[in-house]
């Protein structure tokens, strides 16, 4: 049984967290941090774009497998700063881990906002040495430490869960995201940006990482606002084993509540895409390899004419089928099923790859489909047995407006 | 010397066409037709989308190497019709062939609109019948087929060249393109099929169709108004031989005038693309190989962050960085050199993979270059000796607009 419970980055036992003002950003709090009173599991996803910032560089490169806090500041992606910016993210952690009494390879670091300027540092070191100070700030914590992370996201992205192991370990969950709301002139550059911070006080053993990575690849990996992957997102889980218990490694209560959080996590991202109106899910079927169905669910929910189609309602189902025609997805075109659903309407729109209907007043239908906050597009391939569904959103004025502005 | 001239299909010895109303659409032209006096040697590039209109399957299977006319209807893409649509295909040929007195293997067709609905064949014969008995109508007939091809582009799509091959044969080479300004309600469902016909009275050796691919691929499959390839696009080389001569397979003149003719179209159905008000050029130099600089192009082009940044001359070269950090393409970020031009202005962005300032008052400059109708990106990896140049537009609410219009 997952129960859903209000809380925050503090809520599974043994985290403390906080956010404060470092001055990198004008007003808002801008530095984040938290803490475990135990050194925890560390588990990290990292951007597969080749131009990395500087944090991810050297996290990579650490790959500590306990960590004892994390620093995430914002208002600046110390990215394209070259050996400057990784003298940076050094000096940062020894910072944390002076002021923590802890190693500096225990302190990991995620950095957002522009790009392509260097930290300042005295800033940050007053940041880090104010947040140190703050950590003991109770339950206030959950809420300073999400607005530190968030920034200017519109849709809160926090989410907690208890559940039970198998073993009667009682477990919490608690993830705490940003990303994709970032419609301040500063922090847009990072445009698609996701650093998502989940803390449990459930055991892991290293071995973990496969299936971290694998809930990543069906949760977080399956997002797309734009198809830009930025040279900064990050997704850490810390374990730090608090709850007691045998390990969650292959607890089904915990595997499940851990991708609920995460599916949970994905989805507002995408709804808070920049300028979106609508959240669209594709959901592949009957494909031959998961990879196959992936690649059709990326493919359909980037492609410009299909996320304009849905912002304006067009019942433009042709434009889905050219975008899995794109997609390198194995199918025989003759056995596709496409229905589009939104609200209470389930439209078929081809059957063995033609379309079901031919008369103009048909299309209405689907234009009130898609006329919905939440759009489907389920595409039964009905060629092999592996699904995949991702999310995205629709491509609307805003987008633009929000994109074309000055950067500075 | 190429020598640019005033003309269109006809313009090449032994060539006919013309464009007529069938009334697939409820006024424009929207069926034309060329004819060559003799079987042509045929040369044909098509999309790779996997799911292709019907007469892309037919002509792909049939594969004629002589083709003597080609019949292209606008209004209905005759995609995702299934069996009917492919006999309707060659419904059309036979029509045309009747008409012509030539074989149907010899009847080229090409189709472009809306997605998923039936050809009206009563009215696509009457058009192949009134075609046939127009062909005769001289010089007025480039017009004519440009405009039933061309439909709504806002940019004329028409380049004539003649040049002297070595052998002292002066032969002309015509291209008459549509593609990407279809802002039409009924057209824009295919929003970036592109179908490009090419008339030449030069010989050609039925192994120059590598050469055609290699051309296409430095200019046509180089342009990209939103990286959604259609299910129609086809690009047709007619060569009939009537200037006499040798072949001109390899001669140097020939090949630079195709290639410059070819050049032209791309660039200009990019910055016809749907909305834009600028033209992009990205250039990538010092690439490991030639598909490595293609890639890296593909996805700068491509970027809706890049494309709305330009937009708005908003000096994000971040994006840039970041668009080709998701290539695929192999760089050391230690050695990239990214420039910025545009008008009279060539700005360094970066050195070594670092900014080349740090200064506000510097991003002006950036701005001033980007503020110009059209932007050049020039990336140097300095890593191998390979190169790509690539054309595209910017992302403006304009192609908001007509991508979320009404496709009916």
């Amino acid at each position: 049984m997952i129960e859903e419970i209000e809380g925050g980055i503090t809520t599974p036992q043994g985290f403390k967290a906080t956010g404060v003002h470092s001055g990198v950003k004008y007003r808002a709090l801008d530095l984040g941090m938290v803490f475990s009173e135990v050194p925890a599991s560390a588990f990290v996803g990292y951007t597969s774009n080749e131009v990395k910032a500087a944090p991810v560089q050297v996290m990579m490169k650490e790959n500590s497998p306990k960590l004892s806090a994390v620093v995430i500041n914002s208002g600046n992606a110390n990215a394209l700063t070259g050996r400057r910016g990784i003298e940076d993210v050094m000096a940062m952690k020894q910072a944390a881990a002076a002021e923590l009494n802890i190693d500096p390879s225990q302190v990991g670091v995620m950095s957002t906002g522009l790009i392509g300027r260097f930290l300042d540092m005295h800033k940050i070191r007053y940041g880090i040495n104010r947040a140190v100070r703050e950590l003991d700030i109770g339950r206030e914590a959950d809420g300073l430490f999400a607005e530190a992370v968030m920034t200017t996201d519109t849709i809160k992205k926090e989410f907690s869960v208890r559940v039970r192991q198998d073993d009667g370990t009682l477990v919490y969950i608690s993830t705490t995201s940003k990303g994709s709301g970032m419609i301040s002139p500063h922090m847009k550059v990072l445009h698609g940006t996701t650093l998502t911070v989940v803390t449990t006080d459930a055991s892991l053993s290293p071995g973990f990482s496969s299936k971290w990575q694998e809930i990543l690849d069906n949760t977080m990996n399956m997002v797309s606002v734009d198809g830009d992957q930025s040279t900064n997102d990050t997704a850490i889980l810390l374990a730090n084993g608090k709850a007691g218990g045998a390990f969650a490694d292959n607890d089904p209560g915990f595997l499940e509540a851990l991708e609920m959080v995460m599916t949970k996590t994905a989805r507002t991202i995408a709804l808070d895409g920049e300028g979106a109106t609508k959240l669209i899910e594709v959901q592949v079927t009957g494909a031959d390899t998961k990879e196959d169905a992936r690649k059709a669910v990326h493919k359909i929910i980037n492609s410009p004419l299909v996320k304009s189609a849905i912002f304006g309602s067009d019942p433009n189902y042709g434009r889905i089928m050219m975008a899995l025609g794109n997609s390198g997805c194995k199918f025989s075109l003759d056995d596709v099923r496409l229905t589009i659903k939104g609200g209470d309407l389930e439209v078929p729109i081809l059957d063995s790859g033609a379309p079901v209907f031919q008369e103009e007043r048909a299309v209405e239908v689907v234009r009130m489909a898609m006329d919905n906050k939440e759009v489907i597009i389920a595409v039964d391939l009905a060629y092999g047995k592996e699904s995949a569904t991702g999310w995205g959103c629709d491509l609307t004025y805003d987008y633009v407006r929000i994109n074309a502005e000055y950067a500075s």
